[in-house]
């Protein structure tokens, strides 16, 4: 697809456009959901597009479409993008890199006057982020069917603000129905990789090959307060019982490991400590959990070794510990036929590649419940993201682009004369 | 002391009568320092020691003492009492039994015309709780040197309200100098266990011997924000470090033992998670440390053990652990010669009587830095108290109240004829 005049410069070019609208004295992005900003950013998207040939479909949850029609009117559209939203001390590729990747594609295509056989279509997903409502990937589950239309126009933000209202007063709630997208015949998203593997393994490209499963949990631990003065026997400390568990969940976690080698992932990032005294020992801790896994069998296994350590700990120590199911996500795995045309480009293209998982959610992973679909990754530096030092070279950010590109052309097929 | 009509019935009573000032629905009090119900259980205070032929005064700080004129001018008061304000959901008995007890002692040695060699001072301290204005022991600790009476009231409660003010407010700002206290000659505290050894050993009669020595600290760990969905290898997860590190300070307080036989103390009360949320590994971790010990010494060797194993734990995950000094509490001896009365008067009067430290804060502890001084322990179901549900016998505050009256009255001597 030599023919095809892709430019990494115009790709970089257009990132560094967009970022202007809610960049932060820090170089970060600010580009909330449903924000004024978020519609300038819309609106920036619609003109670069329709420049480019496309034609916009705006849905009722706020997707936005740009299509450009195929030869072939049988053909569904072969999709791809990612997300224009951040958030509030967001950087300047997460999601932004599969929206302007794709329209580069569109751009290059239109440029050189190529026909495909199937209908090209970009996606800017509304509210991937969940960081002004929550939960994130809203657009995308709304058109999948993992919301309701009705539940996520209700939602409210911290502020009370409804979503549905919100969209219409940026002016972009549309009527077409966001359900129509489960008809897309293939999904792309090219998305950085906010992890550090490809990072340290020095390659340019990921091919995502499946969805990690997850697990979240919510603990209770119940004991009794006791002075800071009172003898340690006999107390029934909440927090001295729930510390050797999140040792315990750890280890589990990296226990559980496959025939490949690869163990779990656990994380306790939410802990609440009652009365919350420096000389009173707890009565009660509260703490979340999150285990993901490739291996859905060995996922389930985790929670069942962590429930059965917290009752060990729990009689040891004449404490009650609940153990509550918080949410749960299937393992997903990928299209095999996309991601074999992703492997391939970027072997193709003399790129660095790894096939990985992806241990986060995002659209693709959604979509790929109705549609096939695949992710690639881009790598950037550190793994930070959901920062506004979040980072990407621009060779980079044009090996994850042409990647997509030739995965996508390869697809939908480009027309013969 | 035979000849002394001491009543366990009126003691009961008075202390029924006291817990109707404040009383909550749940039975219990809440005659927070400072405010016009605490007023009115100094009032009732005054009343009732006044009827036994006592004279009032107040300091500058609000403690007021109730003293009954000896036979020898030359001889210093034997002093004793506590406080009667409480936490927001106290009970009937923290505080208010030692100073009820020492009422009754009053109340007796009148009816009889006993005349002691010494005079005999009650004293209720102001703002033992600390519940309203941070933080406890203010009276005792204006009147001993610990705290200056600028400082003191200077201090504002949650709603802005300033400690001087409103101690003039329920017009219990006093004219005498609170460090006249420290001339007094010696000083005896009835005070519940607040704690359980007494009951689940069966004794009725607590020997303190003396206060534990305390060391506080506060720890942060700081390591590096990941997302739950990326591998554990790298991280450098706050909490993973902070959960063994909690664990090992149980152990290293269990561990540090006398030869006497007698462990540590070791509470974690306070815990926050930066940036706490469910799908990120936390990168910052703050706690606190509680640590006490009969032996100074080894409170010492368990802080500098903390600081061993932080240090360990931070090598091994790449996270830094700060720990740093917060506040410290000598050990605090009583009075050997006051101790053995207790003793004695609890052997003599058969009651089943056991030697212990206090680990927690009284106001004897800070009188002890200056004046001779003990307390005598009275058990309290469970252990409970802060709590509504604070409960204990009568009999067991009979005999605190006749062992508190025998050493009292041995150490201000009754005038023979």
């Amino acid at each position: 697809m030599s023919n095809v005049p892709l430019s990494g410069q115009r790709l970089w070019d257009s990132l560094m456009e967009m970022a202007q609208i809610g960049g932060t004295a820090k170089g970060g992005n600010n580009r909330q959901t449903l924000t004024d900003l978020d519609s300038d950013g819309r609106h920036l998207l619609r003109r670069w597009a329709e420049a480019a040939g496309c034609t916009m479909a705006v849905d009722r949850v706020g997707n936005m479409t740009l299509t450009r029609p195929g030869r072939d009117a049988s053909r569904k559209s072969v999709a791809f993008g990612s997300h224009l939203d951040t958030q509030p001390t967001g950087g300047k590729f997460d999601g932004v890199l599969g929206v302007l990747a794709g329209l580069e594609i569109l751009r290059a295509v239109h440029e050189a006057g190529i026909e495909t056989e199937a209908p090209l279509m970009l996606i800017n997903w509304t509210n991937e982020e969940g960081a002004r409502f929550a939960p994130p990937m809203m657009g995308s589950g709304a058109a999948m069917g993992i919301f309701t239309e009705a539940e996520v126009l209700a939602k409210q933000d911290p502020e009370g603000l409804v979503f549905g209202e919100e969209l219409a007063r940026i002016g972009w709630r549309g009527d077409a129905d966001p359900a129509a997208l489960r008809d897309i015949g293939a999904y792309l998203e090219l998305h950085i990789e906010q992890g550090k593997l490809l990072e340290d393994a020095g390659k340019q490209v990921g091919v995502v090959t499946h969805a990690l499963a997850q697990n979240w949990l919510e603990v209770t631990v119940e004991g009794e307060e006791a002075h800071g003065g009172s003898p340690m026997a006999g107390r029934r400390d909440a927090l001295m019982a729930a510390a050797p568990l999140i040792a315990a969940i750890e280890e589990i976690a990296l226990d559980a490991v496959t025939a490949a080698g690869d163990p779990g992932r656990a994380t306790v990032g939410r802990l609440t400590v009652y009365p919350d005294s420096r000389n009173i020992a707890p009565s009660r801790i509260w703490f979340s959990i999150d285990t993901r896994h490739h291996d859905p069998e060995l996922l389930s296994r985790m929670a069942t070794e962590i429930r059965e350590r917290a009752a060990t700990i729990a009689a040891h120590r004449g404490v009650t510990i609940r153990i509550e199911d918080f949410w749960y996500s299937p393992m997903t795995p990928f299209d095999p036929a996309l991601v074999g045309r992703v492997r391939d480009a970027a072997e193709r293209l003399g790129y660095a590649h790894m096939d990985m998982p992806t241990g986060i959610g995002h659209d693709a992973v959604y979509v790929a419940r109705r549609v096939p679909t695949t992710m690639i990754f881009c790598p950037c530096h550190g793994g930070i993201s959901h920062n506004e030092a979040e980072s990407i070279t621009p060779e980079w950010a044009e090996a994850g682009m042409r990647v997509l590109a030739d995965a996508v052309l390869a697809t939908a097929g480009i027309a013969k004369d």
